[in-house]
């Protein structure tokens, strides 16, 4: 892919997905191919969800004075504030502000909600759209400035540990959700200075696009009791003792789903796994003038079997060139396509090709084909998955003098370094290199460093932390 | 039910549907319960609307230009529209329209996609939140100032006669979807000075809710070329001539899930048709000192055997007396409750207990018992349709001399009236009697009355229609 960014502009358009021409910067029309992807995505997503949260509801709109009340929130969020100040032709006594995020539209009501130690914990979600003024440039799910898909958890806990745990539960269902649609990703925990406003600590997951770039596609915040005491949120313990409660927030948006498109795709399109593509498997008829009808019939026969087994067909009898159809549905990024000919119809055989791998794969009609479909579909799946792991592992890089930092950048890849941890001299790197810190790998797995005896690559203290560096959306 | 204000209010918090102390005046939250009946309500529109039409989703904002294009338009709204105008801390160099319905938003990009005759009809819906700046009293889910959910459905045609016949489509899919919810309608055509705002005319679904007045339930509108002309949306005929396209729209809102509250409950509380209770069926064990375990152990078979068939099935084991949780699930809606103790257990029945009729009925839990549970939620159902049409149907009094009006408004009842369908006469049947026309009878049905040889009640030229008053929402 020679111009990620050209190539992921082509694609929303020619693989339907988004409009981006609506008449306002930074903000775009769902188009029904697109709208299906994003559909099947978020089903995935609550699945997981409402195994142990509430979805609700909350308005768009948050009165000014409930937006100011936490100091360090909304000096994070002051310069991408949409602010409503007439209704109809007057002017409203109090600005109204359009949601960013919902902490300042949820937190009052949460200090109605919670009494007693007996209703905690809860937890809710809500998806819905939010906005922020972007100055910089705008990319369609990526940079914009209508957050259509913004999913966002809210947890109340009576104890910081509770608050803590699950932070790490919020990792585990994000893993999930992200391993279902096979992207991968690097998970750090955010710098200090690049942590969500208001937040205690900000673990972030950054996943790898074919320019070099990360995209954050999801965040889990530890909140501590910073809102509880703002919005005055407190609970009765057993022992009748008024306490402030904690919290935590995660939420994910419209660039998981950029993510699976830049992840995935190739130079012959949009690259779906099987679980989200709207048409999992494409039927197309290979027509003569000779036994058109028959063979039409059959390919219908085969779609009623495949859609009892839960599996989503089309199938595309248009009048044209069956290449032209191949290079459509590869486009549109269909894992399977099924062909079917006189001759096959004959034998009772029809030919399987896999968009991931073109691979051709004969199938006897006369067997269960659906359970093959199905397998071919986990296999598909799987070598997504591994492929997209492999480049990320591939391209994280790491090195012991600052000096490499911008050769490893400018190569299009990942640095990896040892680090203090301390903000000082992290800054410090940064200002150096002109690349941003990811944070710091806080877990033990294939991007943790042995830092056994290692110092920190710029003040040459000891190293505590592999720190990663890249240069990010 | 001596008060329905104060009943549907009170149901609202105590069935814990929508919490409407949220500090903005006509804004709510969704709760969870009340979410989860939304969802259930959303999903058999969707099915419905699925058959034919394609989901998509158009950004909230709207430049002012576009809003401003088509005058008829505009004048409708323009008291009701929020205005964006400032982003961060700077002014936007364009105000922004919260869409109070999305015409100015679609038709612009409509006009970039209608090229050709072959692209027709184009049938797209979208579910959305959308603002209208209400001066009146609100009321939650009736008149709000964020409608949460605002389903509008727009369609291109290439014919007139094809827009007709859309119109006849959605009413009839509106009629169906109302059907599965049990909500009993009038159908009228508005009069010329009530219909949407750049419309041809205006086909409106009211129901009659429990304090004699009406509510305006869903809309379905043709709209002829006006927003083609203002919209610029043309395409090229099998002619290769460039003609306006024709197009309708038809939305629906908060105000369905209102009636369905309003509608079939009663002095116990929520009473919900068993498709879209969260609960279908609660199971209570009646517990004593010896044997809870079995009994309890013997629910979560029956939860577990009820579930496969697909039945959502909550139990309420929390340490209370059974009569508290009998009323609570009464509240709450429940349609049918099943109740185990340790004899029953011996005998190994159970009885159900309906919520339309409170009968009981012992079930034999060695029998297919999913079956009958299904066969009496379709008979729940049908009693609870039957009772609410049958309430609307005696609530329509033909009246023979407009004197009669205002005593049979006062009663709480829909006056019927023989009328010539003059927008003069009608208006001045209107300032007579302080009472809106909801518009004229259109089909034959129970409510057109047999105009053979009538006049109009106020002119006494000829009587064309069957016309409807209400005191109205």
């Amino acid at each position: 892919m020679e111009n990620f960014s050209e190539w992921f502009h082509n694609i929303l358009e020619e693989a339907e997905i988004i409009d981006s021409r609506y008449p306002i910067k930074g903000m775009s029309v769902w188009l029904p191919n697109g709208f299906k992807i994003r559909k099947n995505i978020l089903e995935l997503l609550k699945k997981l969800l409402d195994k142990d949260h509430e979805e609700v509801l909350f308005p768009l709109l948050v009165p000014e004075d409930e937006l100011a009340k936490e100091g360090i929130h909304v000096k994070g969020f002051e310069d991408e504030v949409y602010w409503v100040t007439h209704g109809g032709q007057k002017e409203l006594n109090k600005k109204l502000a359009i949601r960013p995020t919902s902490e300042t539209a949820m937190y009052p009501m949460f200090s109605l909600w919670v009494r007693s130690h007996i209703d905690l914990p809860m937890k809710f979600y809500q998806i819905v759209n939010t906005f922020r003024y972007e100055t910089k440039h705008t990319r369609p799910l990526i940079r914009v400035r209508e957050i259509t898909t913004f999913k966002e958890a809210h947890t109340v806990h009576s104890t910081a540990k509770e608050a803590d745990e699950q932070v790490k539960i919020a990792i585990g269902i994000y893993k999930e959700f992200f391993d279902l649609l096979g992207i991968p990703y690097l998970l750090s925990k955010r710098p200090v200075w690049d942590k969500f406003p208001g937040a205690d600590y900000t673990m972030a997951f950054d996943t790898f696009l074919p320019d070099g770039k990360t995209l954050q596609i999801g965040t889990v915040h530890n909140l501590g009791q910073t809102f509880a005491k703002t919005f005055d949120i407190t609970f009765e313990t057993e022992d009748n003792a008024h306490e402030h409660v904690y919290q935590t927030c995660y939420g994910l948006s419209d660039r998981v789903i950029a993510s699976v498109i830049g992840v995935h795709g190739d130079e012959k399109g949009l690259h779906l796994p099987p679980k989200i593509a709207p048409n999992q498997i494409t039927i197309i008829p290979i027509l003569f003038k000779k036994g058109s009808e028959e063979v039409i019939a059959k390919c219908e026969e085969i779609k009623l079997a495949l859609e009892l087994n839960g599996i989503r067909v089309n199938i595309d009898d248009r009048d044209i060139r069956p290449g032209k159809k191949f290079y459509q549905w590869e486009l549109n990024g269909s894992p399977l396509r099924l062909e079917l000919g006189p001759r096959d119809l004959k034998n009772n055989k029809a030919i399987l090709v896999r968009r991931d791998n073109l691979e051709k794969i004969e199938i006897d009609l006369d067997s269960e084909y659906s359970e093959k479909i199905n397998e071919l579909f986990d296999d598909i799946y799987n070598n997504m998955k591994k492929t997209a792991w492999d480049k990320i592992k591939d391209s994280v890089i790491i090195i012991d003098n600052l000096k490499e930092v911008n050769n490893v950048i400018a190569n299009g890849k990942v640095v990896s370094f040892s680090w203090c941890g301390e903000e000082e001299c992290g800054k410090a790197i940064e200002e150096i290199t002109d690349v941003d810190i990811l944070g710091t790998q806080n877990e033990n797995n294939e991007f943790s460093q042995n830092l056994n005896g290692k110092k920190c690559i710029h003040c040459e203290n000891e190293a505590k932390y592999t720190g990663l560096m890249a240069k990010t959306y």
